[in-house]
């Protein structure tokens, strides 16, 4: 029997078949709340989670702290055995000895999604982000997951690997989570690490930066509060601050719904993120 | 139960699951006997054949014959409808209405794969690779099919393809077939209707000059065949013409184990290619 089918939706109708219930939590190691929290959630709503920890060289510069990031195997995996509904789900920590595990030799392919090239954290890092889709891509394909975790604090990250899986139809759900702080409110990070007690206070001045800002954007508007972020980087220590339409990294209009305020900051030689989003519906 | 998975190859094993047999024949239709060949292997390999009929913009350069490219839906149902075995067995014709339904608004993503970037066909059509690994994937992925069936007409095609399914880790096996010829030796191609009588007289210069590079490399050995070669190409119709290593499109060398003779060739404002395989072994 010969059928024309000549709509996509028809298509996948016609197609659907059942998949099984696996969470991936892509992570290089070195696992903080943060981590704790996607793998949580995974554990929650799916009834296998598969964490990665692979330090992925395709997405460090050539002047990036590839060599030093912390490997922590072995209390990664305390750490993950501590939650305790692993105990109860079935939960798989992949980490792979050889690199050409991910990337057999001579890979040569890339996966990249455009449109975000001068934009904050593809700046001061070309090649970043064809990093992370290629290998969030080799994963997605290696687990065949039906849902993966992405930590918020990668702004930038989450909405380019959102674009990469509507775009290429990657049939996954990629689920969202809120950054996790320190008492203090620093986001948590792996890079926390390289910090001493002084510089991690000094840190915090990202963090406040961009509080003031969020608090500036609701009471005053744009217009004060984009002055307000040109006065803050007068601080040479920030690689970028910027505010932003959430929904495709494009300067804020009057359609914008939901701001991003993001910024980068150097503290020594480490290199940090943060970022908050603002629902602007009350303007 | 938390459990460490260091290997690839475990982590394959433990996640294997069964997958439905489903093969893809990717077309931009105006189907002919070689394409018909691809449909007849998937018939008989797949409990479900899906056909793809989409003239994929992306593929073709700003100068290329993209609106004149022939569309000729009802005859290629036909065809397909006049196969035998295509009364038994599952048969869809996917040939998309809207262009959104392959490439949704806003699309920004691209596959590339490196390394072939200034051989044989990426020499003068840039992108044309891009566009063609973008779309079989994205249909790959619309498909989730276990084969996907290519005709070996487009051995550059087909070589870059199986680069990208390697690297990506696509769970797809290709299946290359090989080309079908016209009873004077001309390689069937959907362009050959821009083609009339005397032109396609004209065409088998490609056709006879591969063959004669064949011979001479058989009998002569690569140094003499590539001065062939050259001599050749002072006929200015030719595209390109080349002798290179079959297994990575490299020049061949002592460990070449089969060459690929190709060449492409503007007949009027027809480009037309085509390609032999010849097994080094005998040497």
């Amino acid at each position: 029997m010969v059928e024309l089918i000549t709509s996509r939706e028809k298509l996948v109708n016609y197609l659907e078949s059942s998949q099984l219930s696996r969470g991936l939590v892509p992570t290089m190691g070195n696992l903080h709340q943060g981590h704790l929290t996607l793998i949580k959630e995974s554990i929650n709503e799916n009834d296998l989670t598969v964490v990665t920890i692979f330090v992925n060289p395709k997405q460090f510069g050539p002047n990036e702290d590839f060599d030093k990031y912390p490997r922590t195997l072995e209390a990664d995996l305390d750490a993950i055995r501590s939650i305790d509904k692993a105990l109860d789900k079935n939960v798989i920590v992949f980490a792979p000895e050889k690199i050409e595990d991910i990337y057999p030799e001579g890979f040569s392919s890339t996966i990249s999604v455009h449109g975000f090239d001068q934009i904050l954290c593809a700046k001061d890092r070309p090649g970043h982000f064809d990093g992370v889709t290629t290998v969030v891509y080799i994963l997605f394909n290696l687990i065949k997951a039906r849902r993966a975790y992405f930590g918020l604090k990668d702004f930038q990250q989450t909405l380019i690997i959102r674009k990469m899986v509507k775009d290429l139809m990657i049939p996954i759900e990629i689920k969202l989570v809120e950054i996790v702080r320190d008492s203090n409110g620093l986001a948590l990070s792996s890079r926390n690490k390289y910090l001493d007690l002084k510089q991690k206070e000094e840190a915090l001045t990202l963090t406040k930066s961009i509080k003031k800002l969020k608090d500036s954007l609701l009471k005053s508007g744009i217009k004060d509060t984009i002055k307000m972020k040109d006065d803050i980087l007068e601080d040479k220590r920030f690689v970028y601050l910027d505010i932003l339409d959430a929904n495709n990294l494009h300067p804020l209009d009057d359609r914008s719904k939901e701001a991003v305020i993001a910024g980068a900051i150097m503290i020594g030689t480490t290199r940090l993120i943060d970022n908050t989003l603002v629902s602007l519906n009350v303007r």
